[in-house]
């Protein structure tokens, strides 16, 4: 391989003479040599949004030349249309306030950007003095987390809720007169339909979302402007509100800057708040996961009140085995994102004074549940729930035979009668129709015009 | 002790002769010997203020004698007043639907009832046909879950975070011009004012507050009126809506029916939302309890910027040593809120089909954080916040010999020769003055125009 | 309320008259008003038993007088008698280091022991000189966790283990050669029997139980001599080792004093191994009481296979309905030990220099899901598993139907092949047998010569 | 591209030409693009040890001929050499058993095991018949686990621990006799050398290391002759014993056949167990980062006591910082190992019936805290560790400042009037020598005699 010398403070080293990064950037793979979790692409880029924001308000500000703001500009819609991904080698696990990546990210604009500048001028652009003016890793890496997070929640996690909630509302819409037996605590209960049930899934999504999106609106709050310690040292007054002003043209989020510098250096609440709605949903999908894969257990010894697509073979050893594979993924995935939770939360309270330095494993922790969860509800959704169908054979059979309807008596004979009854029917094995009459409490027309599951369903 | 004989559907059973519960309370101690943690009593009188709710609604409804409807609120108010405390015996760890505990409520309530109506009627007040009419335990206790949680919070939390606010803001403005070192990675860094670090201690407690408070607000919808599995079997079609509102009549907030029954009774994403909130602010008070005691850590070899009260000794073996213990308190609590959001979270994903039997596990967790939280910020606040105070010569001999001040200097010099300065200070062990004219890049003058902390604070 | 006046060395302060605790322990009262969790009165013995120990051997070593040792183990042995309880009333949210409970400790013998020492003596005991004679909070505190911890496994966990081992034993044999469908996936598979299904159970249970003894043996190992810092300052050399094998004799187990004082101070990494065994049979039990609830389910419309015992009416609503309560507190519980998990392993990782603060909150939740293991295993064993039996007729019809029965016919047809079997019998909703022979891929001798469900489970 | 077509028993796929996998490998492909998280390639590996081991044993039981044995060894070898890397594309979030992933290596080692046996035979290698024989992805799945497992902890985590603890043992014995204050609570306590400082460090280490090896045998126990549910079905009694063994050559560990089959498929106490170990390790490499990192801390503002490399500039504005980066890496390190620990635990409570189906996730939050201990803990010890040095100068003047050295005076004069002599010299700023004195409990030469931090140490 070849090389080039490049320099930073703490003296020279070698970098491969075809990587655009720099010395920083060089010396943090030597030194973290630790896992294959590369820094999030996402984060990258989203630093790269902040770094050409940053350069139009220094440049508006009087700081940055017309020619370094052009070809930083430039250098950065390049980054952004993926031309320079191999360029951004580092891992997570380095400095916890990110230093290395911004100093990346910094270097190889710096570079870029003077390849570009080069022909005619005698301007150089330096990685801390301009791509970095004004700034710091402390307020920088913040903002790039909260500009990542909030644009994977908006470009895939929403979109995937969305598409999943359409088909649950198809469906919820197609199955709502199909009245089958509740079940709680696994047990018989009384009857709802199957739209009613799903309706109760399309409920979840909706609600999540709902909480998600709300809790997602701090993420709106940018760090950029307190600089090194949250008081804004080295930038002007107005910077943090300009390049937020910026950043929300170039995206077409609305963010803002901070109102506490000092709080978005060292807390991260709200990345815990927003990933408390996440594993909300996580919950919320885990459940519907888990009540497809129970309805469709089978084919010939389980519930079985309905089908989900065959997508591949089951089993190895088990010819012609169908599972429930996609509840199995998005289940996996509910698991991970509680693991990534636990971890959130316990990074977020391990600040000191004005830094919290668990920055990368936040971020990391949180963009992998994003897209986790976005990916698995749209394969869950397309692979699985599109295809649902009911088994009417066997809800027809399982709704008639439940013992619960005799719920529908309390109103007439109170509770206590109308268990004896259950209890007959269950205890003689007899429909609950014969143990009704049998026990003398109620006529054959009044059983049938008080127990009729289709008025029980409210629908 | 006497005894008497109580019956259920299950047959009969003996139950203390001095105690209100009934034949299913007492086979729920018998048949759940486990642990100590008891439901906690607020549930059961949130229940209380729903049971007092239902009666009244089902006697506007023409379904309950007003006689019945008089006792029954009558028995309630007595309960509510905490009269009948000890008669609520049974533990969190019963039925994951909290059956056994909608049945200590309704049949306390009727015994109490009974006794109520007794002299001149007829009327007999029954556990499940008159307390718990047109309500099943699926619906009433996650009611009643939601009753009890957003109470504990604005009852308790919300105080305590005023309070607490309310010391960090004059510690803050009191504060607001001592200027001191700032610390990223432990290490020293340019600087800023007490009174701004305490800000951010401030703003992490304001932006919990408004977490909590905006999630809270998906508490106020209530799963009264699903009955059995979300389908309202049982109930008036509006009696949902019009408990809500009797309910908020009672309690003062602003309750509703929710929109999705299904939903309501086997979805807890709201109670993990809520708890996420909570979590934030777990993360943030061991970030502030963290920094308070280091802070004041030495009294001779350690940090020492400022001084916390000396609240009792020390050490059992280290005479006259005093220790930062309230946040030590704190700090505690902050692990054990961590432990519970994993409970919640867990527990939340569990439910099967059209119920979540959970129930307990969640409402434990989540009211023992909120009680620890209000509580602790309570005792922080008051035995050590309140006494906090600037250790003025420290502050002011570590902002004096700080290098990073340097910082200072990247606009006019550029970052690589002010960090040739800084490293030479520290070097040759000098005053950054000293090393800056040293290397010729400013004249003294300059320096003194240019490193100035009282500017560096951008107060 | 009566008072009196004690003094430590901040002051005087009031303590009831009637209480035995003295100035410290009334200080941490007005301290710490949060929460309700007590120190658990299991961790106040282990620390009695600690403190009779160390008279004991301050005696051998010649520092403590007879008189003062014989009231000292006398009144020890008291408080281990239960004549005590009510005098030890702090929270776990007190400091970090438990001290305060070793001064109520120490408060609370010493004033015993001079009540018993006072005829005709001028000897006086003192809280710190004399009970806490060559001890710190710091290192009798993780003696006594170490202590109580052991204990409670073996005392309470390891006899709960072995009693649901023994009725799992027991079914297990029972239900040796009751052939069933055996499910993956929730899916229909390959039978097995339902003894053999119980023999997992049952093996979950003997692993864990072995991984907890294991685990356990790192508890044997002591802080005690460590005093202040690990140095153990004020210690004889040989105290830990003595105190060690004193308590031994007292306990009969084999502890002994900890090789590195200073890792015994400020690491818990033994909590965290040992809880994690806990969290492997918190597992193991929920998959269990799952398994358990699954199987119940019904009855008209689950699975069925068996029946467990009715204890209590199910529903408030649903007149005879019957639940897996058992299950459900079992589950609960273990999502409690999962939380618990969390909160302990957080915990043991802040630890900072010489002492680990967080030891109220590790012991607090360790013990917490010891006694609920414990407690939940023996009421699920009494009141489900015992009465757990077999429902013959589902098992044989689920087992006869069952399409999975293909997979013996992989040696002799392939699994392509065999698989065509299979999914041709779903789609044509007829038998295996007459699926195999419409193929003629083989005869029906051949058949019945190789699906021979008896073969299939390898007894 | 160029495809081929493939065939399973759903029916056709098109396969990328130049690829070695097959139909069941392309579906899941294409049914679950979720996620960027590879199905671990050492997992793949222990599949491949898995698939040699048992093509062996089928060829000892007469049951797969000797040219298809040995094709099929030559195949897994060259996959172990790491030529087909490329063709184990599938991701974690898959069918919960693994089988798509079983199936990778039964396609990829049947198209290569045919291209070897192609030359003059018309034996031809069938994934499921032949590479998958006596096999279910539910007993090979876990044995790869096992194997995967416990390779990882002794090919990296031992190594990394044995290299740690080496330097941890040369700087405990280069700093023995370096006399330092002791901490407490953040707060000054009694003297204790850097040596025994670290000493503690490095017994956690060791303490951390044995309970990892501990628990680490439970994985020797190996899933393998269980095939579909637990009976062994398909497969000769023998088979799992056989299996073991001839994987024991391989690879030079001691596995063996699980003693209970149908707890090895669907319970994973024993991962769990061994996460709980290494959650254990993380707490105390946690522990010891944030040690080093305040002892490090200043440089002229903190604690200072200990120097650290300058690995890399510290800051992107603060020119001359220096941070304790390594640290930072080894504790977020830390928090991904609780939350992977949290997965985990939840994951292993999962199963139902014969198998548990989140398999991938746990093995993949295992491996991933394996290699991120280990690479951190290498990172850690030769990037930091090793260049750790002791500031001589700051350890002498904050020890023989500090006022807990009065601790020696207990045995003397007791603990109220140490602790009034304490509290004096605090008040008046003055030495615990001028205060003992002048309060005359004490005279000089008694004071020089007992005080001593030498003695003090107990070395």
């Amino acid at each position: 391989m070849e090389f080039r010398i490049e320099r930073d403070t703490i003296g020279e080293i070698k970098v491969p003479a075809d990587k655009y990064w720099g010395a920083q950037t060089q010396r943090s793979k030597q030194n973290f040599k630790i896992g294959d979790e590369k820094m999030p692409l996402e984060l990258i880029k989203a630093f790269v949004q902040l770094k050409k924001a940053t350069a139009i308000t220094n440049n508006e500000l009087g700081k940055l030349s017309d020619a370094k703001k052009e070809a930083i500009v430039k250098a950065s819609d390049e980054v952004l249309e993926g031309k320079f991904d191999e360029h951004f080698p580092l891992v997570v696990w380095q400095t916890g306030s990110g230093t290395q990546s911004n100093m990346n990210v910094n270097e190889v604009l710096a570079r870029r950007a003077n390849e570009l500048i080069e022909e005619g001028s005698d301007e150089k652009v330096h990685p801390n003095d301009d791509i970095n003016m004004s700034q710091s890793s402390n307020d920088t890496f913040p903002t790039a987390m909260h500009v990542a997070a909030y644009h994977a929640i908006y470009h895939d996690l929403i979109p995937a809720l969305s598409q999943i909630k359409q088909t649950l509302l198809e469906k919820e819409e197609a199955n709502m007169n199909i009245i089958k037996i509740g079940r709680t605590h696994l047990q018989d209960a009384t009857p709802l339909t199957l739209g009613q049930e799903i309706s109760g899934w399309r409920a979840m999504v909706e609600k999540s979302e709902k909480m998600i999106k709300e809790s997602a609106e701090h993420l709106l709050n940018l760090a950029i402007g307190g600089t090194a310690v949250g008081t804004g040292i080295n930038a002007e007054p107005d910077f943090g509100d300009r390049v937020a002003e910026q950043l929300s043209r170039q995206t077409g989020y609305q963010f803002k800057s901070s109102d506490n510098k000092f709080h978005a250096l060292t807390s991260h609440d709200e990345m815990v708040f927003v990933h408390g709605a996440l594993k909300g949903l996580a919950a919320d999908l885990t459940k519907i996961a888990n009540d497809v894969r129970w309805l469709a257990s089978g084919p010939r010894s389980g519930i079985g009140e309905i089908t989900i697509p065959a997508n591949e073979p089951g089993s190895s050893i088990m010819p012609g085995k169908v599972n429930p594979t996609q509840s199995e993924a998005l289940t996996m995935v509910g698991v991970q994102v509680f693991g990534n939770d636990a971890a959130i939360g316990f990074a977020a309270s391990q600040g000191n004074f004005e830094l919290n330095v668990y920055k990368p494993v936040i971020i990391y922790n949180f963009l992998q549940s994003v897209h986790l969860l976005a990916d698995s509800m749209i394969s869950f959704d397309e692979k699985c729930l599109k295809g649902l169908e009911p088994n009417i054979e066997v809800i027809e059979e399982n709704v008639n035979r439940s013992l619960m309807l005799v719920t529908a008596l309390n109103p007439y004979i109170g509770y206590e009668k109308a268990a004896e009854i259950a209890k007959l029917a269950f205890k003689e094995g007899t429909t609950l129709k014969e143990a009704a009459i049998k026990t003398g409490y109620l006529t054959e027309e009044q059983y049938d015009e008080w127990i009729d599951p289709k008025k029980m369903v409210h629908l």
